[in-house]
């Protein structure tokens, strides 16, 4: 699956090693030799080209939900022609929130026991359920049969990223929502249903544990130490430079050092700023310059390519209001999720970031000729 | 995906409903309306069906490093013949523990720096790393190239139970050793990299944080309100009874309330034990017996069959000695960890472990004509 013209030789180190992730908490056990196991099985995955069908393509308008924003084409004659168009998702992850609706009399706003516990205990819930309202939406990135973020320009990409923050923006002002998540699965095997290049957006009423905890740990380092976490990890990666793969005007991207899954990549805004959806159309457009090249790589990587990004911006809690610092994550789907993951929620990953970030450092030399001029030392501080 | 066939009318209720886990305290999203979503894609997986090559296979035994356990043949006149052996894995998850190893210089035996954090603070590591040690052994099913675990029989598989629960005891007298994982992989989308039928078993020096914190919950409860946490979830689903799939003498298997996947199944030992390595013959038996019937079922809802099972033994902590009771669970790979669940941790669950258990009877009254007499009233105590 990993083109071997991309891979440089492997790592010399091939004991295991356990990891912690400064940033998210969780620990990642790094297995280098798991990867050079043998495969029975290939997958392939099958495309229905059917973009006479498809409800994301321009002049199939009535077969999605009335659009929330569009964002025109300038370069087109035509007034109704569109680049990005956002609509609600006919099948949500949640239901949509009605703010003149009755509470669902079996279930409330709030947890709420599903049935009585047995009898031998009392004052406590077993199958505790809540109603769960918000928003789903899809964010159309082209009115062509497009499957591929690379065959739009970065003006374009731009667009999309100011979509997002104004999608973000608006969830933001809608009563009971505390968490909104962007995020973009490409190919079957990372969870995608159709072709056509989309992202989506779910804003949720309750704020996954996952999400807090992060937030919490953003919140006690900037109380113990006066320092942004995010800040401070951007300060050691930069200084130790082995992990980090691109730079640009206002962002690093790099592959942080307990990844849970191969060829993940962090992209972190060099300065403190907790919210995306605040960024600047001059930062947009440095991001969308950006994301074009790593997806590019990614799809380099891997053919057919399948991954996702996911966008993480300051979720609606005061708690870490001014230690939050948004972040992007970016990764190809090459390895599977298995029994020791679901039983331990521990990920095995067999590459080393290290072994990752210099795969993508040899793509950047191919990619670009200035870049063959730099040498790992240009990559530190 | 899954077969029409076998789908009764979905539910009525299209509301997403959040829930909790009683034992793993693992919210999950249930989204009924996402499963009808259309689907551009289809994944097909071509298997290199090349028993000749295959190091599992009787007579490649040389393929493999020499076997920690074998358990002989009974029916066969030659005394080398067996059913069932496990041997090291050749691609190993975690280092083999060398009791004899010097401490890596690089990396201790205990968590440590791998690198300084940036200097705007002091006495905190941001980049923490151990080695980690362990076991990781494969367990092959049979001597011949079959891919299922249905086509043994009971008692090939009761072989199979009584060789992890072997393998279990020995390493719980491995020093060092905390946490033994024992699961299953079948088909590409459930991990598996090779075809011929086999479980594998982890043994590591840390525990895993989620795996610390179920068994804390069973602590607490049992702390709390003298009863043990699986013992009330049991006594409330067999009286709630419409997630109850199937009983056995010593078993209950049921789709838990907040399961992260469709068609999750929990079984779970109707008598109070804390090990599955202490189960009886006649306990492994009926297990036995039970899990070939569910494996039968999800190779029915799903062609070809891809999923998962575990086993969640005590681990060697003290903390839950006397509150932890052992299970299994099992899981068709039906749908993609995505974008939102990585951002998030929080899994949407497109299917009710109600609706998937509606599913599960109505196989189990095809499978067994003598389960046609059977009501959904008989499945409630």
């Amino acid at each position: 699956m990993i083109m071997p013209a991309a891979a440089p030789a492997p790592a010399q180190r091939t004991a295991s090693e356990l990891r912690r992730d400064p940033l998210t908490g969780m620990r990642v056990i790094f297995a280098p030799e798991r990867g050079a196991r043998p495969q029975d099985f290939r997958q392939t995955e099958t495309t229905h080209w059917k973009a006479d069908g498809c409800p994301f393509c321009a002049g199939h308008e009535d077969a999605t939900p009335p659009a929330a924003l569009v964002i025109a084409d300038p370069d087109s004659p035509d007034p109704d022609a569109w680049r990005v168009r956002v609509v609600g998702n006919k099948f949500p992850a949640v239901s949509p929130i009605d703010p003149f609706a009755e509470p669902d009399p079996a279930l409330g706003s709030g947890w709420r026991g599903a049935s009585r516990r047995g009898e031998a205990s009392k004052g406590y819930e077993l199958f505790e359920a809540r109603s769960l309202a918000g928003g789903h939406e899809v964010i159309i990135e082209s009115p062509y049969h497009l499957s591929s973020l690379c065959q739009l320009d970065t003006d374009h990409i731009t667009d999309l990223f100011r979509a997002y923050a104004a999608r973000i923006r608006y969830w933001q002002t809608v009563r009971g929502v505390e968490y909104i998540s962007i995020f973009k699965n490409v190919g079957a095997a990372a969870g995608a249903s159709l072709l056509h290049s989309h992202s989506q957006l779910i804003a949720t009423e309750a704020i996954p544990k996952q999400v807090q905890a992060i937030g919490d740990r953003l919140a006690h380092h900037w109380a113990s130490s006066g320092c942004c976490l995010q800040c401070d990890i951007l300060r050691g990666e930069l200084s130790e430079g082995r992990r980090v793969i691109a730079k640009s005007d206002h962002f690093v991207a790099y592959c942080p050092f307990a990844g849970r899954v191969p060829y993940l990549i962090r992209v972190v805004p060099r300065v403190h700023a907790d919210r995306f959806e605040e960024a600047a159309d001059e930062v947009l457009a440095d991001l969308a310059q950006l994301t074009h090249r790593l997806v590019g790589w990614l799809e380099r990587i891997q053919q057919p390519s399948a991954y996702n990004y996911t966008l993480h911006t300051r979720p609606l809690t005061a708690a870490c209001s001014e230690s939050f610092h948004w972040w992007m994550e970016l990764f190809p789907r090459t390895t599977t999720f298995a029994g020791f993951e679901w039983a331990s929620d521990c990920f095995i990953n067999p590459l080393l970031p290290e072994t990752a970030a210099r795969h993508f450092r040899e793509l950047a030399r191919r990619d670009d000729p200035l870049q063959q001029r730099m040498t790992p030392h240009d990559f530190s501080r």
